[in-house]
């Protein structure tokens, strides 16, 4: 079903209560329109095709999922594909936005999960009539976009206080028993980032593909599409930190894997000598041999006892002060 | 052998019979000759070259498999090699073309595995009869290499999902136990992303070069070869992905050998201490000592089998709470 | 609270008690005003807007801290973001500066430590009386990005010298025996590395768009701008050099690691072996057959001894002739 | 000593006797002269720069061998530096050729090993006697770079051959026994492939260099010269194919050692314990106590035996099951 | 100390005694004055200063050490910053100069180790009296620079010889036993190399920045400064070639530790069997069950020591049958 709503003078008007109608008014040039689909029908996308007039290569992507985020110019119109992005609990969820912007239309189609809240976005609209009013259709892109960039902040911010959770967690050595341990952690942290990261790349090159047309961002409008590129220069780069920072943990991780094995194994090796030794003395005195003098001493056996003692004693001594125990 | 497809108005006609009849059309400039050959033979190499025209060096190159995707613009012509390529089930299968287009010709030099599937090529050419009308040559090579692209696009989203069997597998340890191990199959998953990924770098500098010939590709071709650009981009996009994830993968197996290598010494180790503890005790029990109190108790015996079993239990006890077994 | 101070001909002259009044200054033209906030309140934030007549996006900008440096160039003024940072004793700390640079104002708004010292800034100025007369904005701003890349360079020196102490410390195996390990301690240091070097980027980027503004950077500046521009590159090339040095030097302790781990198996293979060859001639002399030659012998027990010792000797020199003790 | 040839319209004519007689026959303008000089002398070089009135900069480069592959424009001739490659058996073999080219006249100076055939070139130049005719000096270079590029393409293709195998090896575990181990193979394979992948790279520039030096490389001569260009860079996509892949190997292999490890651990552990088990029962039978009722039972031996051998037994199965062994 | 040193026609005229007369000698403009100082004092700098009329910002860099290698053009000179470097035995010596060239003058400020040889300089320069006489400036610069990459030149190709022994050692297992072990001698060989690149990059910036100032570098010079260009070129190529070799070299390192550990843990197992066997044996024999058949046999001691031998040397059999030995 294609929601379809009418502005005029940067206000909302009575809405249109079918296609034909905004067809009327998208003619009669004094209106914006704007035209919003939830997972839209194959009919739904030929209907909106035939009502703003779509190349056949723009209907054909719209009708197809999995788009990476551009910005494409076609005479009368501009598609724009972005990929809002939310962190609500624990995995990043994705949607998909295909938006078709001309000097008097927007339409929106939005699929899968519902990740881009259309009313903040028309309440941002009409709280900066004047913009909205005089250049609709650059102005009514630019809060979209800056909504779905301020989203990936959000979203970089929370993964960015996660990685560094889990950096006091293997530096202090504190991590949870249960659960993944600490590399499985760091990967799974750092799939999302990428994630993250992989669509903000192409969103930059759109937004200056956008802004070399002037029919689109008129000069007042420039200031602020500056302005959501910034924004998406420093999700990049806080992308990119967060990215070398889990690269560091997980080689610091490996690190003390082996500084912990070099520990385990020098323990084993002190124990087994500590061990072993009173265990030969042991065996020297279960020997049979008719002759043993110590045999038949009065204390031979606390002689023993304590010649074991003293040299495991001794072994443990020394080990300690190498620091192997 | 040469198939030759002679069209005209953007719908197929009679078929030419040989190559010099071909050439009369070509002179005659109002029909659009498609000269196709699988694994030709340097004579049909040589006809083809003497048929349209070629340099030299076009035929020289023509004559050697393993050319990298280009595109090389001569004089009236331009020679296009592609590689297309298909994941049918097991390994990645690719193809060579070599195409040869002109303003009212096309010559496809197919070689090895006829990975390419002409029928579906002069389907597509049909169902737009009117962009093949008007420019045939520039249409013509277009859908061959969309073609081309979209058998990208459906091998990288196979090894995508390869990758994420292989992910899951990994993660949760859940390899199968025959086959090769898991470094093994991410090395290998990795080579075939690569694979594609070189093919893509230079056909996305061919498809720069060709759309600045205007007698090849005129403005209304424009969009499609951009269309073209863009899915190329994605797979190569998508190829990065990929293989970024089998790096991280290979790094998270090694790291978890290095955690389980841990975990076996520490288990090792304290396997040893319970078991050589009660050795020791036994050894000194066998000890001859003359006067040993403990061998003439009544139950001396039960004593040390309890001593033995009290201190493994201990150490069983210890290492358990130090997580070590 | 808003400080005001009033600059007339380079020189300092008599305060401005509050904003209406520097407002009537900046109208007459003839004096440089600069107007310097701690943590400023949105109340402050909203007058400073309105005195100078700034941009929705520049206040919507100034509220927010966290801003990459960067330097947006606006009709009648340039916003600087500078992130000064300093190194007392243990961690780095990190302040963030705004900066609203005009022809004839210059307003900071400083947050969290107040890492920039106004007054040697002030000082600054008024010793180059000249250059500040005749450009007061352009020399202000130099003044205080020169402020900021000295104090860079300090930091980068300090952490550099760390780096040298580290890696004596690690290849002279002189490492602390409290206190973190050699991984966490190059991880750590490589951190505060990683973090200067992430803003020096984006203020050469800065650098270069502020000169390209005649109005505020005059010809006789650009020497002067050229100059932090190579103070700052420097403290990019030396934040490199610190960052490789400290990745080479984890390599190279995780090697040392893997060779400690091999000489410590080695060790234990070597000890092991001296240990159980005379256990197993004990073990044998302890059997209890009715026949066993040795037993009865006058000197047994010294042979028995004298095979251990020898035999326990023999394998001490093997091993130690191979390195391996 | 210098070999002087002489060719006229593509042909080749007599050969001059003498430096004088050539210098006369290039004053004449009417003959392509060749100087070709193996390993020259300083007089040879000294004639050769009076003959060809070379610059002093050239002189004092082609006195010193070691230069890397480059193309300099100099008033008059251009200086070219070629790296020949082959592989005749076992380790790369590099020559060095300089070429000093003129509209009239060609040097070549031959170091080290003859790798560059000159017999063959000159049999190229005249199956080609047109070209030759037309642009002797352009077309000379050509026919050497194109010489050059193709050995290079040899090259790597036995390269690639190479890594295939070990690859092949590798994962197959079927290296031979004696010779060099995997990684020692795969880091001796890889500096070859550097190793020709350096001298590719500054040829790349050289051959962009000398395209755009008009009296040299003519219209006619273009598509040649970009021919080897695409040749060139096939070279160094295969050589960053074959890097890359011996690269993985060494990861796989690296990999597969630690997973060989564990296996190795876990093996040892449960040995360990198989048989310290036995051991300990048997210590127990061992003691000396008064009353150990086991001993005086009639099967009490075979008790025991059968004590040892089923708990062996039954550590064997668990480890078994467990994948240990 | 200034020592001043006038030149007229390439030739070198008496010198002036004081700066003073230094001066005069510039202002008449028929000599080409050198004034060069060895660790200058505060004085000495502002002398300088005054004389050539330098620049406040000049000034202030001349008088800090530790200036990476840069090329600044000012009104009327060239502040030239380079780094000589020379090798003589053990550790790598940096030098610093300050140069400042003008038309007609050139200052040389050296700090630290005297690497450069300054009579050499001016032996280059008077052996080549028509350049020098006619661009002054630009050749001494020409000289001077191309002094310091040939010794650049010298060092890399020192490291490189010791890079190649390393090599050597590594491979063939070849390492000293006393002094440093493998790792640390690649990474401190690497540290010499990497410090030699980072002079080299900024040192090219400056080559490209000097060519673009007429006045200095006129077309007869070109020619000059493209070859020193060229020879920098090759020290970074080199560089980065030992650099790629040693970090190669630092993974085969690990890679051999690896597949070393491996071997020894085999190798540990394998005795550990070996030795363990037997002693079960023996502690079989060493129950005191009243009925062991075997214990009253008359060759029941001989039986169980040929028991022990063969089931260890079965085992030892095996074991070196399947490698591990």
């Amino acid at each position: 079903m294609i929601q379809i709503r009418i502005y005029r003078d940067g206000a909302r008007v009575e809405d249109a209560l079918d296609l034909p109608h905004a067809r009327d008014i998208l003619a009669s040039q004094d209106a914006f329109v704007w035209l919003d689909a939830i997972d839209p029908s194959e009919a739904d996308i030929e209907a909106i095709g035939q009502v703003l007039g779509l190349h056949p290569l723009t209907l054909e992507d719209v009708r197809h999922r999995g788009q990476r985020p551009k910005v494409e110019l076609f005479e009368g119109y501009t598609f724009v594909v972005a990929r809002p992005m939310r962190l609500p609990d624990g995995a990043l969820q994705e949607g998909e936005v295909h938006a078709l912007v001309g000097r008097r239309f927007l339409a929106t189609l939005r699929y899968g999960d519902a990740v881009l809240d259309t009313d903040k976005l028309e309440h941002r609209w009409l709280r900066q009539p004047r913009l909205f009013a005089e250049q609709p259709g650059g102005s009514a892109v630019y809060f979209l976009l800056d909504e779905v960039v301020d989203g990936y902040l959000s979203v970089i911010e929370e993964l960015e206080d996660r990685a560094d959770d889990l950096e006091d967690a293997v530096t202090g050595g504190r991590l949870p028993q249960d659960g993944p341990n600490a590399q499985e952690r760091i990967f799974r942290l750092k799939r999302e980032v990428i994630r993250l990261r992989r669509v903000v790349s192409p969103l930059r090159q759109g937004l200056d593909l956008i802004q070399e047309e002037p029919w689109l961002v008129g000069t007042e409008l420039l200031p602020y599409y500056r302005d959501v590129m910034e924004h998406a220069i420093r999700v990049a780069e806080l992308a990119d930190n967060v990215r070398d920072l889990l690269t560091s943990l997980l080689e610091l991780q490996v690190a003390k894997e082996a500084n912990q094995l070099n520990d385990t194994v020098r323990a084993l090796t002190a124990w087994a000598g500590i061990l072993v030794v009173p265990t030969l003395i042991a065996s020297i005195y279960g020997m049979n041999f008719a002759k043993m003098p110590e045999l038949g001493w009065h204390f031979g056996y606390a002689f023993a006892l304590a010649l074991m003692t003293g040299a495991s004693f001794a072994l443990w001594l020394m080990f300690k002060r190498r620091g192997w125990l």
